[in-house]
């Protein structure tokens, strides 16, 4: 048996009950003969409450203060955790992010891994103990400071250690099951994915699906990890994501992978462009400008009769109005009408390397969103994946006829025309 | 101008606005033209409830994984009070013991220092930053562990900085005003003192004042740093504690520095001790076995009649039991006759080098608890200490009443026999 890194989310640890149930997972999957590292987040609330803690005494906290307390809560779960091991006769040991030799940039909180020399955790789990790292945080490589990675932080560190350490897996484990066909609040015929390649689940990731973030996915492509993707509570199965199938996991990939929606975005539209090489170029330096990551983009086919033509496009509803700000200064540059902006939008996209050799998938959902009653405002695709924007309020309706139309309901009997289920 | 460490209890930093408040403070001195190292410790009740979480996970927790845990607390305080001095203009940055360079031996929860290599706060503090460090915490040498120092452990954090940086002085900031002639919870007219000796101070620590430890005010000794205890809320000078008096400080010490209580101690007394080498030397083995220290120890003259004596010594309350069991196993060994324990007994000691060379302090001090009604059960001496053990119900009025016989009463003018006030 090899070595495996488990990674425990703050939700798994809110508390310390949460605590000694995991660290029982943990002591399970040693006496199964692993080698065990263990990524622990802060407990529950603790990061909120430090970033409450940080706008009390500063309303713009530097960062690299910001960082090394953030890092605080790691630190207790981590040495909580090694505590509640030992207490069930098992040896542990814990580490910080410096000490596991997670090496960064500088850039802080949202420092990126560099380096990862992790020979403290090899020689710890080598001589016996279970080793708990603390995830989100690293040290950076010039100035010797503490960083924090930012958001998904700590299933990024997991992977890292995972590849730095040649685990066999690395399982992230969580409040839900795995990974679905899609968001199980919102159909609740979803299923649960057994398997997924890191493409497709890197294409859910960057459509909202919010179990696993792209970076973590990315990562763990990039070092051929695979990742479990299972809950801390039930102790089931969950998802394996990784290049070709292993073992008992369903030989096939699905044709589609599942359905994804997101709501946290809103819709730019630049009215009246003269359609003329350059003018959108503008357009999106004085984006770039101004540090926005959009997403769609459409361009409609200029009217004939005006040679005015539209450009929309799609972007994080936070930045908004900083979008907004950035292009009326371009305004009398470039010429357009006017500006539309809309945050009442939802993204609604289908995943699935198969659809890539199957027609109709496209045909299939546009009727299923049309028999709904959907109106579709954009589209855009790739080579596995189709996402349109519809009215925020449609779309709970828009993921369930999506979901029924590609036979990815849990109770249907293998269906209807693109019948790979995922399993 | 030079360097000055500063350090601030938890008590100092409980909140947000003490943090705001201590920032302030920081600042006026680093505008005064020093470079400034800040020593801090958790805030407020952190610890506590970091303790108390360790409680709900392991009964014993393990030690290195204790401390892991605790220095979690001076991370966040560390970090909110850079963010809090960087708020107000100026720059600052946190160091972690580990990155302060205060490398401590592997005793985990109780480590003592044994170098500083404080070339990171040095760099930190000559490019015009003001240096926060977390107290009470270290790295290991040989493991390269987390470390913590136990009780007292932030001020002696921060007199060891103070020593390598070559500081001008090490300034405590506490929850009072200084170090007084008696506890003014007891003594309404104990009165602060504006110098003592190292000696003094080291005797009064030892002896029950609670306001410096003794290890922190040896190490400062030993490094000749001197120190200035003072409030953090009222902005008074506070206690010099030096070698010598310096500037406008008294230039002659005060012949009786104070008078110092303490309850928290047991009064073991081994009745009917044969009176032959060797016996007492066996009962201090079995408490020395056991890991205990004592404090006074007192033998009676045998009586002739029958070659019996009486050995009595005192104890923390909290070793009682330890000692009372670890002395019954001697008793065949030594034939005593029975052990007596007493945990209501209160020592009360009179501090002063110039008892010395000052004949009569003893009568004077024996006359004024006989005055006041008040029995002696045992007393010990030192060339600048006379500690006796009494009633604990009689503390109050004791110290009291030695207090004014001593002319220390901040009230009275400029005093009865030993005149000298401290001032």
């Amino acid at each position: 048996m090899g070595l495996v890194v488990q990674k425990y989310g703050g939700s798994s640890v809110a508390d310390a009950e949460g605590i000694k149930r995991v660290a029982k997972r943990i002591v399970e999957a040693k006496k199964n003969g692993h080698q065990v590292v263990v990524v622990v987040s802060a407990m529950g609330d603790t990061t909120d409450e430090l970033i409450d803690l940080a706008a009390q005494v500063s309303p713009i906290p530097a960062g690299r203060e910001f960082d090394m307390l953030l890092t605080a809560g790691e630190r207790i779960s981590m040495a909580l955790l090694a505590m509640a091991i030992k207490n069930l006769g098992h040896e542990a040991q814990s580490f910080t992010g410096s000490q596991a030799g997670v090496i960064t940039d500088s850039v802080h909180n949202k420092a990126r891994i560099i380096d990862v020399t992790p020979g403290r955790i090899q020689q710890s789990v080598d001589a016996g103990n279970i080793a708990i790292v603390a995830g989100f945080q690293g040290v950076s490589q010039d100035k010797k400071d503490i960083t924090t990675l930012g958001r998904g932080g700590s299933d990024t560190t997991a992977v890292a250690l995972a590849a730095a350490l040649n685990a066999e897996v690395c399982e992230i484990y969580t409040d839900v099951d795995g990974v679905f066909t899609a968001d199980p609040r919102v159909v609740k015929k979803a299923r649960k994915i057994e398997w997924i390649s890191f493409e497709d689940m890197l294409e859910l990731a960057s459509s909202g699906s919010k179990v696993l973030l792209h970076r973590c996915v990315e990562y763990a492509r990039r070092y051929n990890i695979p990742i479990h993707v299972r809950s801390s509570f039930s102790g089931l199965k969950g998802t394996w994501v990784s290049n070709e199938p292993q073992g008992d996991q369903p030989m096939e990939q699905a044709i589609i992978s599942g359905v994804a929606h997101d709501t946290s975005e809103a819709k730019v539209t630049v009215v009246g462009v003269p359609d003329k090489p350059g003018e959108a170029a503008t357009i999106f330096r004085a984006i770039a400008d101004a540090e926005i990551n959009i997403d769609m983009v459409v361009q409609n086919v200029s009217a004939a009769s005006t040679g005015l033509t539209d450009i929309s496009f799609t972007l994080p509803k936070t930045e908004g109005r900083k979008a907004i700000a950035a292009l009326e200064k371009t305004k009398a540059g470039i010429g357009f009408d006017s500006l539309r902006y809309d945050d009442q939008i939802a993204k609604i996209s289908l995943v699935g390397a198969g659809m890539k050799t199957n027609p109709g998938v496209t045909a299939t959902f546009f009727e299923a969103l049309s028999d709904a009653g959907v109106n579709i405002e954009l589209i855009s695709t790739s080579e596995i994946r189709i996402s349109v924007v519809t009215r925020a309020d449609d779309v709970n309706e828009a993921v369930r006829a999506v979901h029924t139309a590609f036979g990815l309901d849990t109770d249907s009997d293998e269906a209807v025309v693109y019948g790979g289920t995922g399993r």
